[in-house]
């Protein structure tokens, strides 16, 4: 997309937050022990302020920091917090156009966001009071979280920078996203809670993230958009080159009313929306959980096709729920090559195991270097396109197993990392057994070198499809 | 079913199980550390004997219950553990008939599964020695799991009785479905892996189970049955008033191949199995995890019908996905009545919520009192079935609320028992996020008060319709 592009269909240039260096918290409330000024300053890596009229002193809070206005700091300010009441935003809008802010979160609630006319007019002006020099996330959004400055709008956000980003248009929405991404292992490039979207939208942001050196991967998760700005998200899809996941919600009547009541948005038609993610390569996730699982798999392996699945797993029994639930979804677990059957055969001999696909090695799996030999050998197969796997946790516990050792932690990463060198994914899942603290420790483990673990096949088995959709269109 | 009935379709009484009172563990391996031995003595509450021709001691284990021979015992023995190689097995066999032994699990294998004519022929040897006086669960299973006699044939398996039974054709999934059912709160009155199930079968124990005081909800995991047992399975169905759970294996090709060389078994085919399982009101789950999800819901609630569902949440946008996810599985969020909303839009009036259905109460969620009120109301509601709530646990960590103290336990317990009180279901999630300490505590002391409460909504919303379908048929 052209400058002159991007200008006629009036998306925002927003690149210059990456540039941000400065932060100030404008209106910090006593009663809510300045909460949101709290929160920021927790990871900040650069200098933060307080804007107050009255207040003089913060427990825990440089008073040199703290300054009765915006106007008073004797720095530049790039980026503010705003957390006044409506009834003073206009002005507070004028100072950080006239102090240069580049960019302004408005929490603050009571606009257009009220359903009154006032409220329209009381956005509109404010809008207008930014003179395109002030960029202005919300109202009524959280604003921004931007780990690798130490930027973030909650209490224990992450500070560890990473390459997902997330664009919210609910709050409540944004929140969860990051409180249960972080666990799983998602790190976060940015995630912005743009509320009411008057100034900066979904549309702007996306076309930021999708030409982003910070990120990798884009989740979404959208109501509507406003109309006529249409015309302007195709534009950003079709220069995208990027992953993008959506939770599009109010699919359904009742949803799209309560979506109506919770940010105004017009949620439009559903098939209008699915044809677009369609034609777009947009995938689709239905729940936030699942947004998650996608990002997880998707900054392991890239996009990838995965039609022709090996299945290995302890118990027969297991094996086989999962080739139904496979094959449930349209994918296969094909029989291997003759050769590579044959050295299958071979290795893997002891009574109640099967060396067939899906492959069951029972107490075998107690041998690592043998499981090790079996997965190079199914993953050499060029049937085959990856392996889900059966991780059972209660080989990491030797409470379950008297007598004996446990397992390595090294060795099985070592193993499940052979899915990054064949270039074919590995997805393990790992039983919830009665060992949770050993399980969190290796699943904490595989995450952080990019192995996909989960809990439960539902957890992730319908993405496959819709990830592999994605590969084909793209090719 | 009248005693004529059960004898002309060949049903075995499995009712002494219950008087069960001495057991005896035969081979235990000294090369597995008399791993069988320990396990049944973890827990047992009777008295246990080892019986092995040559050890005269075993650690931890008291030397005068070794005894070379079953013939040694004094005292009666009601059940044995068989773990001798498949060539001692009709000797031993012979000993249990002349000791008078009622139940023998035979942990061996070596006999059908090995898929020859040899193995076939002396199972049906074995089972011919047998004589009908003793009963044989196996052989190649994994046996019975009785908790409340503390029988268990793994280590830390669970010694609290309860009332879910389960019946496993596979070995591995039984494991799995006790080790990962009892951290959620499942406590089983009986567990059986019936292996090959040449003597006691899926319809034996099926039977058994629909008559035992002690079990109220059934689950079972279910490759085949053997030719000629689908009157009978057809009449135990017929005859039954318990729920039935069913994850049905090999329903699809590759599946079906692999069960085959699983346990032998032949799947059948899938729409028939349908059928049967749709006429008996048998609620079929996709995987290992719903199999215990739908019992947790149906432990706690019984068979209800949920169609129109009130949705509560602390996040417009989180209230929206989860309405999207209900309507698309043909269940409705409608308007509350006329009155009840008009209490409601007086209860509920800080910015930023929604007293409408979708419930959207933000940080009112603090506020308990209100919370119960609301949910009392909502419950009260002639037109709702039941309630769909999000529980988040960050509001119950002062961490996340830096100056506030965390949420009521006891209190949100008692709230969250307001669905057995009006007799309308209550699901509450708690997501996962950075607080997993309080997220367990909390979840387990809602499971103990029969409150089933999950991680997200694709746990157990797709059960929903098939227990409510259910419950039409029923009625």
């Amino acid at each position: 997309m052209t400058k002159q592009d991007s200008v006629d269909l009036n998306i925002k240039d927003l690149s210059f937050i990456n540039d941000i260096n400065s932060l100030a918290v404008i209106g910090p409330s006593r009663k809510r022990d300045y909460y949101f000024l709290r929160t920021h300053a927790e990871n900040y890596k650069g200098k933060i302020y307080a804007v107050h009229p009255k207040i003089k002193e913060i427990s825990g809070f440089a008073n040199e920091n703290i300054y009765p206005s915006l106007m008073d700091i004797p720095e530049k300010v790039d980026y503010v917090y705003i957390t006044v009441s409506s009834s003073q935003i206009l002005n507070v809008i004028d100072e950080c156009v006239e102090k240069g802010v580049k960019l302004a979160s408005v929490f603050t609630a009571g606009f257009s966001d009220l359903g009154t006319e006032e409220g329209r007019k009381l956005e509109v002006e404010m809008i207008r009071r930014a003179k395109n020099s002030l960029r202005i996330l919300g109202p009524n959004g959280m604003g921004m979280t931007y780990p690798k400055k130490g930027i973030g709008w909650r209490a224990r956000f992450p500070s560890e920078p990473g390459n997902i980003a997330f664009i919210g248009q609910s709050g409540g929405i944004s929140n969860l996203v990051v409180y249960k991404g972080s666990p799983m292992g998602i790190k976060f490039s940015k995630v912005f809670s743009y509320g009411n979207g008057n100034d900066v939208d979904f549309v702007d942001l996306l076309y930021f993230l999708s030409n982003d050196e910070e990120t990798d991967v884009i989740l979404c998760y959208l109501e509507g958009i406003k109309a006529g700005r249409g015309e302007a998200l195709i534009k950003v899809l079709q220069q995208n080159k990027k992953p993008i996941v959506v939770l599009k919600a109010g699919k359904f009547k009742g949803a799209a009313i309560a979506a109506n009541t919770h940010t105004a948005a017009i949620t439009g038609e559903y098939r209008v929306w699915k044809a677009i993610f369609d034609k777009y390569s947009v995938i689709e996730a239905d729940s936030v959980e699942q947004l998650l699982y996608a990002a997880k798999l998707i900054d392991a392996y890239g996009i990838f096709e995965l039609k022709n699945i090996a299945v290995l797993s302890i118990s027969g029994g297991y094996g086989v729920v999962l080739v139904d639930q496979i094959e449930n979804l349209g994918m296969e677990v094909p029989p291997f090559s003759p050769e590579i059957q044959n050295q299958l055969n071979q290795k893997l001999i002891a009574v109640g195991t099967s060396a067939k696909n899906p492959l069951d090695i029972a107490a075998q799996f107690r041998n690592l270097n043998l499981v090790q030999h079996l997965i190079e050998l199914v993953l050499s197969d060029k049937k085959i396109d990856g392996l889900i796997m059966d991780l059972p946790s209660f080989y990491l516990n030797t409470g379950y197993q008297p007598g004996k050792t446990p397992i390595l932690e090294k060795k099985i990463t070592e193993i499940m990392s052979l899915g990054h060198s064949y270039r074919k994914p590995i997805i393990p899942i790992i039983q919830r057994s009665n060992s949770p603290e050993h399980r969190d420790r290796v699943m904490k483990i595989l995450n952080e070198k990019k192995i996909p673990v989960f809990n439960q096949p539902l957890e992730f088995l319908s993405l496959l499809p819709k990830i592999s959709k994605c590969a084909k269109n793209k090719n």
